[in-house]
């Protein structure tokens, strides 16, 4: 059930984390909701971020779209790492399947890449709950993202 | 391309649209990213909200998770407006294609169900960006909701 | 709940009707499930098929796969029939919702495209049971479908 | 990569293996497709088939619609072996991202259940061609099933 990558990517940046920390710090959502670039390996990213009670559903919970932001984030970072130097990275498409409720004072988001192509790139992510008794999986995305390398006005 | 409901689905509680703008009212997350609800039909909710920079991506739009976050509340009133008064909804999972960087000053997610069962609903909704010639659809979702009538740690 | 695309799309290619029934027609699975190409329009493809009590899941219904088959070739010649005569198409992703049993002595799925890009195109697609007082609608799908001009193992 | 269930789920059933394929071969299809139940544990079952030209499409890969039948079976059966001997088992929805053509002599699709619920079971599956070299990965799912228990027209 670990979502880290094992090494299986190489990636063709050297400076990939780098790259990585300076779009994630871009993303200016990111701040707004307190979050942080937990790691960055090639092919795999996590995300952590505190509960904030502004962010919440009907219930109390933090809301499934923030879960989504957090695992598309991770998700879109994680295909990231692999790119060349020059790409920048597009969100195609996520789906997410809600597995608990997002209860908890911390959360993390792991991404990790499961196939890397020339063009596209799929990922998967599960979003966890930081509990005193260890994590709890309280959401799984997939997704795809494209990488795009003629762009002039995407730039990371 | 419209997702107006057209009069296909009876409520079963004559007093949904005030218990969908109750819950909507509970939705912290709402009104921090100052959205509001600009339609309650039965099978058919739309939510607006503004541009916010704090809320973006790298290449300055609208995070794909804020997209999320108002479909999904959209699909969840949808479900919910054609639901008992003692039922709680909760989001199964919702898979969502991006189609168009989410620029604008304004948006809207319409949802409407597609299939109102007696456990599960399934809700399709699509976000615009409001731009001076129209509207431009920017992003899809189908999602599958749950109504829950027998947790009481769950109200509306 | 209509699926026809209302001449929305213009093809790049006036012989995509042929190039599409083309295609299909090497689609071994096609026949071997019986199945016909009941419309090609720009942007909108239809596929009937008969039910086959060899293809049914273990309640006597036609399995999810099967409407997937049919939804997935749906969705795929919709967005080929507004692709360029030399492109190739891939199924990058689907997602399809199950809305009621497969029962019924014919099916019909319909798709139609929601977003026609250049490298990737989105299209939505149902099928329905057939049955005497008209058509039920049973399943609901979303995909992604890549057009791929530089291949050269692949064509059509 | 593994998608192995580790010991983590107790079945509710003790006779959950028999039950599952007493229902699998219920499944008319799979005996159609020639696929056979390579692996019962708790919430974790593998369907192994050999490729037909018949179920191919247009560029003579298996269809994805193939591919589709066996995740979505294996993923049911994953479900299904650990609800109770009286449940029966429905696919809501599920999600196949397609990672490489459907090459090769046989094929293998594994599921494992990553949150068994009371009403709700997600899985996520793989399917693999088998290789001289070892196995490809080829498809990715995600799905949503449900355990109906008072349906008298549903059985296994």
């Amino acid at each position: 059930m670990t979502v880290e990558a094992k090494g299986e990517f190489t990636p063709v940046d050297p400076g990939f984390e780098a790259r990585v920390r300076a779009s994630f710090a871009r993303q200016a959502v990111m701040g707004s909701f307190g979050a942080q670039l937990a790691q960055v390996e090639p092919g795999a990213v996590a995300i952590a971020w505190p509960f904030r009670a502004d962010l919440t559903q009907q219930h109390g919970f933090l809301h499934a779209g923030i879960l989504a932001t957090m695992l598309d984030s991770a998700c879109g970072y994680a295909a990231y790492s692999l790119m060349p130097a020059d790409a920048a990275v597009l969100a195609v498409e996520f789906k997410i399947n809600l597995l608990a409720p997002a209860q908890g004072e911390r959360f993390v988001a792991r991404a990790r890449v499961i196939r890397a192509g020339r063009t596209l790139t799929v990922c998967e992510a599960d979003a966890f709950a930081i509990q005193d008794q260890g994590e709890k999986r309280i959401a799984h995305m997939v997704g795809t993202i494209m990488g795009v390398r003629d762009n002039p006005t995407l730039a990371g």
